[in-house]
């Protein structure tokens, strides 16, 4: 067992490796005009962050028979649309952050104007590799899937959405209906997406694959959420990366904060459980999202 | 001549008609939550805009042979696009403008997260009508070519990028030649996809076809922008819908600033000029084209 995590944390590491290098091969490079644009998207994007996307459509990916090399663009559209989402929820508009993985924001390390056109171009560019990447499956059919999965995701009905919602509702006491809803659209969709976005590269996958991997990814999503806010709660801010109890100064409604942290932990749990019973037709070529899960909903960061 | 005007003054305004009807259409509708990042999306896309883009991509469809709807989908991402890049560069970090279209601008009506947020989930929706929306060609090749040249005209190598060098270049002087590629970025770049998006709705447009439009299409981009600056500074508020002198405050570099009124008025005949001869090969087919051309360059707001 405890070779077998050795094993998986070395393949964590690894696709962390690929990652670092698919991006930085896919970024504008920092001497191109608008110089200190590319400068800060690099800045942004490069040098940390779990890449806990692109490795659940790695995993996904690897699961269904794929290799890395077919699905690394489309990991690198979910990580750069992240990213944006992250330049522009730490900016003082909205959460204010100083602090990012460890280093200062974006807007803090350039400037707003930078920052806000950072988010903007990063999400340009992650649709702009699903449409033209080449080492992409060719299948046009599968790029238009992709694009309408990654569309979907982050609009007004996914990730934007869900910020919107956490926005409006500060200050407020939200039930944990409402707060499970905000977070199905603010980290749900994307999470779900990186999924799905693996078994859109794959022509020709079954439809009762995908409805496995439609219901793997849900539950996966919002325990993952809840997980993110139980370190919130319990975690310092060296080991986050970010400042830890962020919520509680923003008063923000989460699973901890209604539920408490026991029947949270509970929750996270069965979700767990749900998501690992959906795997159950893949046998053991899910192992590797078995994995991949079990470290996501035990993480410490 | 005057009929021929009038006619293509009804022909504009029923352009708008059916821009307006199908941006509604396509828009989250107000109740849906989150309500109220749906209703600042509307307030920010409807009820305005000369509608620029759209109708250089409807013209150049009509030119074509491309019927109205199989091509209205792809005009409205491009409505949508353009409205995102105005929420984010009227913003405080940006522009600082209170004023868009004679009504307060988004971040003023609502607020700068709502703004931000708008922005972003614009451009989201608008891939995902190019990868979606049942109204395009169903070719998954055509919306791939879509996908690929909105991304490439509003990245950092083309609006946001534009962006980028005109907020680096306030307050210093820029030679003609910086001005132009600044320009060719950030306004050009979206004008030049106008075109080229509807070239890409027409499955198996010849090469030549399409090398011909291209050459339409780029002294457009950049006379529609040196006939923004002119009117900036000749003409008066009330009839912009916008602070009129607003690049003098900023201190920036323009081509009447640098080359003065007089020589960039004839800046704009020559591209014209040049714009018209690219159109020889079609006929009387572009005739749509060069009202619409006529009608840019001569806009007075």
């Amino acid at each position: 067992m405890s070779a077998a995590l050795e094993t998986f944390g070395a393949q964590l590491e690894a696709w962390r490796a690929r990652m670092e290098g698919a991006l930085e091969r896919r970024l504008p490079r920092a001497d191109e005009v608008p110089e200190r644009l590319h400068a800060a998207m690099r800045y942004s994007v490069l040098g940390g962050g779990k890449r806990v996307r692109p490795i659940l459509l790695l995993a996904t990916a690897r699961t269904l028979g794929l290799s890395e090399e077919q699905v690394e663009a489309a990991a690198c559209a979910l990580e750069l649309v992240h990213v944006y989402s992250l330049v522009h929820d730490d900016m003082p508009a909205m959460d204010d952050d100083d602090l990012r993985r460890g280093r200062p924001t974006c807007h803090k390390a350039y400037d707003e104007a930078t920052a806000l056109l950072v988010g903007d171009a990063l999400q340009s560019l992650a649709f702009g590799l699903l449409a033209r990447d080449p080492a992409l499956p060719a299948d046009p059919a599968a790029r238009v899937r992709l694009v309408g999965l990654l569309a979907d995701a982050i609009g007004s009905l996914g990730m934007a959405g869900g910020q919107a919602i956490d926005l409006e509702s500060e200050g407020a006491k939200l039930g944990i209906e409402e707060v499970e809803r905000m977070h199905s659209l603010k980290t749900g969709a994307l999470i779900r997406a990186s999924v799905m976005m693996g078994a859109a590269c794959r022509s020709g996958l079954e439809e009762a694959a995908e409805r496995a991997l439609a219901g793997f990814a849900g539950p996966i999503g919002l325990a993952f959420q809840i997980q993110d806010d139980l370190l919130d709660v319990l975690g310092d801010t060296a080991t986050l990366g970010k400042a830890a109890g962020a919520d509680r100064a923003h008063e923000k409604s989460t699973h901890p904060s209604i539920l408490g942290i026991p029947a949270s932990q509970e929750r996270v749990r069965r979700l767990h459980q749900q998501a690992l019973e959906s795997l159950a037709p893949f046998g053991r070529d899910a192992d590797v999202l078995r994995a991949v899960t079990e470290w996501l909903l035990a993480r410490q960061n």
